[in-house]
């Protein structure tokens, strides 16, 4: 998993009608000291986290997890709002 | 999931069973701003997207959900064409 | 999914037996305009592709769908013989 | 899977009901000598791993193992603690 | 699938109860004419391998299918060693 923050949002349609209803945000993933590392990426959001707030997502089928049993085809999902690193 | 252009078509013959009927594009994942990153990959598209347009893509087993129940072998899907970036 | 070129074959024994019968092959993934890019992998070959041919592969789990029940331990799958590619 | 070092900790809510409960540890990628390499990444620890300890974990779904029947939305997971490596 | 030569072993304890009895070696990812390329990683063994041999491996989920239906916590597993690479 990584700590990303929320840069933005994405409005797709026509989309898969598993994806009815789902939240895309833009994520911009980063180092534990929370600088910016690599590419942003879109992920579907299941914890209600918003722009500008740090967040923790996984990657793979597992992001289709919280949605079951829709099979949602997705493979980038947040599932936590990062309250502290520690390190 | 990531977002890119789709910039080519690719024919493909003689094919695994499952993959019978598949529309295969060529894509060009992007950056937020729409600009190339990245290299080029095929996608089997489930939303009905053409040459030029910016879509919305998965990659792993995902790209096989709206599918089902064949259990297409494919590694990256388009599910959605994209609206708009906000960012 | 991505083009490669079959550049060789693989010999490999002994083998988990799930993988009895597999024919593995030597692929260099391509650009759209067919120059190779990345490193050469092995993929197990479903439709009959030999050296110098120009296939379409999968990667992960999507890989083994062709040999369905047998659980093959594959992670790189030729799945179709690349007719065109226009872009 | 891969060798690293438990670097820190994170503190995520609100996170998906199936987290409840997860560490989650920061952990950094180590090469056979026990260098840094790559980039930090947050893994679920089901072995009771400490910071400063060296570490085995896996990536994807298989992750998520050690929590089963509970569908775990994890793509990292530390498995085991090194005891030594012998190159 | 990749090539990649057995360069060591390592010791984990205490792990997961699913890898009691895993044989966990490191290796290096080698190209088709055997040199080196990317970083070692460790592998399940499932096929007898020693250091020094050259073998065959896949990663992901299909890592753990030698050894179902323990689903082993795996994310790379040797299933064959490697007898002649032509190309």
């Amino acid at each position: 998993m990584q700590i990303a923050r929320v840069i933005g949002t994405v409005v797709v349609t026509p989309k898969d009608s598993n994806l009815t209803g789902a939240k895309l945000l833009l994520i911009q993933p980063l180092t534990p000291s929370r600088a910016p590392v690599g590419k942003p990426l879109v992920a579907v959001d299941s914890v209600g986290a918003g722009v500008g707030e740090d967040v923790f997502f996984v990657r793979g089928k597992e992001a289709s997890f919280p949605f079951h049993p829709v099979e949602m085809p997705v493979d980038a999902g947040i599932v936590g709002i990062v309250d502290s690193i520690n390190c």
